[in-house]
């Protein structure tokens, strides 16, 4: 069943509820093209949220895998000549076939190679758009870019540009933050979770695309399997520094929170809040 | 020494007892042509285990480096161009010289470029090929391949195909799953170890593959050094799952695990049988 | 404030307790360009200690960026024709615009790919190089080269090597053992802290390196900046084998030292001694 309208947050949350056991029944086969700096820990989190990695990213596989694939995910870390070329070849095969793709635009604005990749990607109209705020609003032509994968600002910042990207794209854009901020150009959702210690290992934003994409293929409202993406992210983020506060092992005990968290964790932590788009941009400008 | 015949299952396990302090001994020097996405765990593993890794993947060096190393292993998770280029050269360079190598075939079927790759590399005459049931099978030129790294096949279901490929190509040839089957095409043994939380870990494969490699340096004996490979890893998880039992805590007990297993942890818990080909193909037919 | 002198090794402990919260409170924006087994390792390692790591190794990306990072890492583990072509970039770049680079010639001697890099690469004057014994003495011209990453020499036997590249170069060279030796060209540095368990991890000497870069963007003072990176690296390893003495928990439990030591941890346990070249010479030879 497809949800087609979410009014109020206790929706969205439990449509949550409902995607994280249907994610890890339907295992689904997340196709990664992504950068070796943090491609074992997004393959990691994928088998411990409940889904199937599988990191073919070599010119002439892409593209079929990309058919058969329940979510794509491309994301721009280190996008060396044979991975952009798979990477355009992914994407365009994702949007013939229907697949749900994610596009996470690594220190778009800051980089030339990976910026215009990013442009060419966008015409394969990716579902969802994941980055960071200086990252949305360099994507959205706005702002200088940060400084590589650090954000200068705050995601409540970049609404502006998240809502243009939105409607210029079609596709539901998260900008991750200290509150993480999700919209389809018409509703903005904001979930407060999570905790600091995630920016302080590597692969965290790059997993959280990765979760975006896994979720994406669970349901087709994608406003609502990113937000909760998120959601799962950043309430496991809470678990796991219950348990560890120190990076190394932190990183650890997220993996494991990522096994462990149950649907009573999302209704005990979750903090989401729900606006519309005209609402929003007034409250941010 | 170099054992000539195994009889008895228990032999077997003598011999694994043997070899195991005889690696740590000697350090052997693994290369490794590998994927990214696993390289930094197989490495890992390799060091744990007491064997000293080398991730010489370059054109021109890979060569000259196989001739030297103990054992190769070469790996097709993701095999990107000059890498390829570089198996290729390392497979001549160890056949030639004489140094063990170990084929993993990757989702080989699944995908063109590597499955293409794969019979080339054949011709270099692989001392072990490692794989799960659907590569085994695709190897062998029968079943559609799995989707991606992913069996669908139970090892034993792979058998007659494993059979065909160790006649076919003169190369020891290890299954894996619930129970692993390794055969030089008469023989045919089975490893009724391990945990199914080595599946929710991304390149335990890989890392058995690489296991696989180190312990062909050990003797000449390949059905067993492979059974002793295979062996040594299953246990391994069983001791580390006593200590953690999510996947992330789990995978790093499993890499303190293959430092602390003793040949008593061997004799405690190998579960081995051995059989003629011919009686097993009875069987599983 | 720089240093300009020191006399005494307990003035290079002093500023060592200087330039530790100096790095935490600059989170300098560290560009590696490093080798696919252990990046992971090496940017956890970072943003463990208080840097901000950025692994841009693209070419055309890569120098744009090596001008406005703090400093930049290039390490020889895996370097393949692309990310070749990035590292000449990013080297001439930094060394043009004044950034810090630390040269890390993996391997060097044993293989000839790397080599005729590294010798390329010190045309544009690295400002430290850091290595095992065998690397430092081949890329000095003596010495046959390691097996792959081992080291068969003492740090100590690679001193005459170590001066020699020092003078003809202008770098701090930093050689790594048991006990390692920094050296300028004319004082030679001592530390005497670590711990065996290092070398069972993969990528401990590749994030020595980073650790090298990272220091040296807070400090003109290259020689002590360099110290220090060592001497932190190795105490926190005797941190971390206090909690966890097998390898898999061990690298966990090091980046959790790495984020946890303190001034007063290096007050401790630094072990640093101090000598003039020419004294250091006689003992050695």
């Amino acid at each position: 069943m497809t949800r087609t309208h979410f009014s109020a947050p206790s929706e969205l949350l439990d449509h949550a509820r409902e995607l994280l056991p249907r994610l890890r029944d339907s295992r689904p086969l997340v196709q990664c093209l992504t950068n070796p700096v943090t491609v074992n820990f997004v393959a990691n989190g994928l088998l411990a949220l409940g889904a199937t990695p599988a990191m073919t990213d070599v010119p002439t596989e892409a593209g079929p895998f990309a058919r058969v694939a329940s979510a794509v995910l491309i994301n721009l870390g280190t996008p060396h000549a044979e991975q952009r070329e798979a990477m355009v070849e992914a994407a365009a095969a994702a949007h013939d076939a229907g697949t749900p793709w994610v596009l996470d635009p690594v220190a778009v604005g800051a980089l030339p190679v990976r910026t215009a990749l990013a442009h060419q990607l966008l015409d394969h109209r990716p579902t969802v758009i994941r980055g960071n705020a200086s990252e949305i609003r360099a994507l959205a032509g706005e702002g200088a870019g940060g400084r590589g994968v650090d954000s200068a600002d705050s995601a409540e910042e970049a609404l502006p540009s998240a809502l243009q990207l939105a409607h210029g794209t079609g596709a539901v854009v998260a900008v991750s933050g200290d509150v993480d901020v999700v919209t389809d150009g018409e509703t903005v959702v904001r979930i407060d979770n999570g905790h600091p210690l995630l920016t302080r290992v590597t692969g965290a934003g790059c997993l959280l695309g990765a979760a975006v994409a896994a979720f994406a293929s669970t349901d087709q409202h994608r406003l609502s399997t990113t937000v909760t993406a998120c959601t799962v992210f950043a309430v496991a983020a809470e678990l796991a520094v219950q348990q560890r506060e120190r990076p190394g092992s932190f990183a650890v005990a997220f993996l494991d929170a990522l096994d462990a968290i149950t649907t009573e964790d999302l209704t005990e932590r979750a903090r989401i809040t729900m606006d519309t788009a005209s609402a929003s941009s007034g409250r941010s400008a």
